[in-house]
């Protein structure tokens, strides 16, 4: 039925918005001499998204936009230390533990003994790959792609690559715009598990994914009984 | 003789050192109401290869560890002003024009009919992506691979993901650290293209890359004579 089984990482297998959201109350407590937490969030957030196009996904990317926001919200009178500690906090997540999510080790294993697994995420080449090998999922996964952005070129570019069909791929993730829609468009099946602290970003889309090759499920945990009556229904 | 021609990309195919050094003045003037340029220079460094930990490779890295350098040689008292004109930075290496080097278009297209052209480098996937883009090189390629490291290790994972063997392969660059120890280490072989504005990080090294398979010229476009030079002698 299926050649290869992708998940997504961050908020798929283990948390890692937490880490982010963690690092954003810290920035809204170093800029509340300069702003309210409305205006600092709206300005956080803007700051990123104009960022997006010089310095793309991950870690680094969300330290410079709140060194630069930190000096925007203080009229650049932020003193250094306080930037400083910014640039520390990215250090910290940097080397955060990882924690996954229920059920994961569990299914990522079981599914190994049945599918070719694959993951594919967007983000710093460093991080992501740090965080794989901190997983300790790293062996039970035949393939791990890093991209810039999760767009329908850079799967199709992946399948091509790696000799597979979008119609016997199925990628499974908590992102409507990075995990789902994109495969939905090339002819893949989807796996939305959606998950309540997902960045803003991801799931601010307009299309509905309504399609036959498209399913939500509340947790990681009921990914194998989905995949089977996938099977036998075909 | 060989499977596949295998390319670093910056300061081998196209300048970028050269942005690193105009970043760097400009930064020594920012910091010149606080430190001599040569306690600048070390200050900078050192900041460099304490982050490389947390941050790695690339512009962003470089970025944040000139912010982070900016406020410790000032005490804290580099205003945000200037402090965002080293974000500034940053936002232009990321836009900036990549200039090839002399010969790199002719030798680059030639080789390409004869063998299968591979793009290796280390740093920031977006940047990267995007300078392959810009470059107009892409199509000549048969795959661009950017790496968190040019290790042993990541050369390894490279060539059997690919199916290659190392005696079948030989890479070109300009870092005796990335480019061609790991790969001689590996039994594959290694053009050295010496380049004089090269980040002291990739050519602090105490081997001496001597070996039957290492070979050193001048400019890139003596490589297309050394390869038949070595395809005769075999």
């Amino acid at each position: 039925m299926f050649d290869v089984v992708a998940f997504d990482a961050d908020d798929t297998l283990w948390h890692n918005e937490t880490l982010y959201h963690a690092s954003q109350e810290s920035f809204y407590a170093l800029v509340s001499p300069y702003a309210s937490r409305e205006q600092a969030e709206q300005a956080l957030y803007q700051t990123e998204m104009g960022n997006l196009k010089y310095f793309g996904y991950g870690i680094k990317s969300f330290v410079l936009s709140m060194v630069e926001c930190g000096i925007r919200l203080s009229d650049g009178e932020m003193p250094g230390s306080q930037l400083q500690k910014i640039i520390d906090l990215g250090k910290g997540m940097m080397q955060a533990q990882v924690t996954l999510f229920d059920h994961v080790e569990d299914v990522v294993r079981r599914l190994s003994q049945t599918f070719r697994l694959m993951l594919v995420t967007k983000g710093d080449l460093l991080d992501q790959e740090s965080k794989v090998a901190r997983s300790g999922l790293g062996s039970y996964f035949w393939h791990v792609e890093i991209v810039s952005e999760q767009s329908p070129a850079s799967y199709a570019a992946l399948l091509e690559r790696s000799h597979l069909s979008a119609e016997r791929f199925i990628m499974v993730g908590n992102s409507l715009r990075s995990d789902i829609l994109p495969v939905l468009e090339l002819g893949g099946w989807a796996v939305y598990i959606p998950y309540h602290l997902t960045w803003k970003h991801e799931n601010e889309i307009e299309q509905d994914p309504g399609n036959e090759r498209f399913f939500e499920i509340e947790h990681i945990g009921l990914l194998p009984e989905l995949l089977e009556r996938i099977k036998d229904h075909d």
